[in-house]
């Protein structure tokens, strides 16, 4: 019998979704990006967006609950600043053990709230639930957010001759900042008003993974300029590349504004690193590129 | 140190929201309806919820998917109804260990999908993640519905006088309705556009849990007429009273409608139970009732 690890995440995804109804009135991006997209107000547009971080998968159980609590957050935040929007209403889902003590989820809400008050959002509804015991615990956070028609940004949109882009540095994720990361809701913005991305997305399952999803959904290929690739201290290629959780802006800008991009994002966020790593090409002559994070394989 | 299992349900969602932001521009319901309800158009409220089965708490390991998905998705739905509402966009986040078979969760998406395809609501997101081995399979749904202003019914606006009101027939629901169960979103409809109830939910946790929970909010008292209360076949008082996951309609009625309402019921809906339960009273005057599900008790 066929087990997930026969397939892997994306190849399951197509055949569950063939089970189910998928498209109707108002929806103009269902899955298949960071977030769901369906028509709102003359102004702008909802997005949708869930996801969960398991205990022993995402965290470990000796960690400190406030972290865990900020990441949950923080991760579907990213998702927002990934389409050009940002976050609304939240509700959040705990599966517990009823072993589990209340400072601990207290703690856990705290770390949600501070996420919240810093980079946006409201809670208005979830649900704690219990699970067997020897399960893990796990935090499925569910949000809509925003976004101004003219400012959404999708991964499928790049163009033949793009430069690609990403903030930050990449890899090495596991030693602290899958935890403490900043979402790059304010650089994502700015970006939107002043450099529109023809694609965007965050960086989740490392570069490796995620950079030809990029290109596959805009029907291009890539070029990758190696030796830019920005790591993290200490750091190699292969890490950069594979680690994920970097939770960074992946882009791309047309070639002629390349160079004004630069510049100006040295002006506006003079401590974070922008980093032309290639350039999206005729699909037939992009090279290929394998690896970084799959939840089954 | 306090546990879960010390404080119960209620008493930790009220801790828990002391430590995020929940207040905000737009919100008409945060936590503590059947869903939150925020402004949305100039004619419709938005509808959120999120609501998780767990294996091993909701549904038995040998169960046949099929028929956990549409309890999934038909638990939500039915949470929509008890607002007056309809369901409009769902995420599925699915945890599963990889030792899964594929087949296995096509038929849980299967499922899902039969329960859209009859009562309304279209996927447009989702995540699969795993986890670790041993732990519960969880479906976790989440979903937005909307509902038309004049036609939204909270569980908090009951009156003093009201008729208590109850679709179908409680307990038992273990031997299968639990997973069967048809949301009552038609008479829901019908109800909010012909005999507006004042308060309205749906059993989940068991009528001696969530009637109160209705009176309470409403800041009634409560009297039950327990020889009036329809049990399922084989079910005595005390099980209907407190099995839980009814997903029948609970809602009260200005009593000088009671008997027009009730024959209409019967020639709109002649094949379900409508029966009154109780009244609504000063809440000084009504009697206690205790019991039913709580996920931590």
């Amino acid at each position: 019998m066929e087990n997930l690890s026969d397939i892997g995440e994306d190849a399951l995804i197509a055949r569950l979704l063939k089970q189910v109804p998928i498209s109707g009135k108002g929806i103009i991006i269902g899955s298949g990006d960071d977030c769901a997209v369906t028509e709102y107000s003359k102004t702008h547009y909802e997005l949708l967006k869930t996801d969960a971080v398991i205990e022993g998968v995402h965290f470990l159980p000796e960690e400190n609950p406030t972290r865990v609590g900020w990441k949950a957050i923080a991760r579907v935040i990213s998702d927002f600043a990934a389409m050009g929007g940002r976050p609304k209403w939240f509700m959040v889902t705990i599966a517990i053990p009823t072993s589990c003590s209340v400072r601990y989820l207290e703690n856990l809400y705290t770390g949600m709230g501070k996420c919240m008050e810093t980079h946006g959002g409201i809670l208005v509804g979830g649900e704690t639930t219990r699970i067997p015991p020897g399960s893990s615990l796990m935090i499925s956070i569910a949000a809509t957010g925003e976004v101004k028609h003219d400012e959404l940004v999708l991964r499928s949109e790049g163009k033949v001759d793009d430069s690609i882009y990403v903030t930050g540095k990449l890899g090495g994720s596991i030693s602290g900042k899958h935890l403490d990361f900043q979402p790059r809701i304010d650089q994502a913005s700015w970006l939107v008003k002043n450099f529109k991305p023809n694609a965007m997305m965050d960086l989740s399952d490392g570069l490796a993974k995620d950079l030809p999803r990029l290109a596959k959904a805009s029907s291009c290929g890539l070029i990758l300029e190696k030796n830019n690739i920005p790591g993290s201290l200490n750091c190699n290629l292969d890490q950069a590349l594979n680690n994920g959780e970097d939770y960074e802006l992946l882009f791309t800008v047309d070639v002629n504004r390349s160079e004004k991009l630069e510049n100006e994002w040295r002006k506006k966020f003079p401590k974070l690193l922008l980093t032309k790593i290639g350039s999206l090409v005729n699909k037939q002559i992009g090279e290929s590129l394998n690896g970084g994070w799959d939840h089954f394989l």
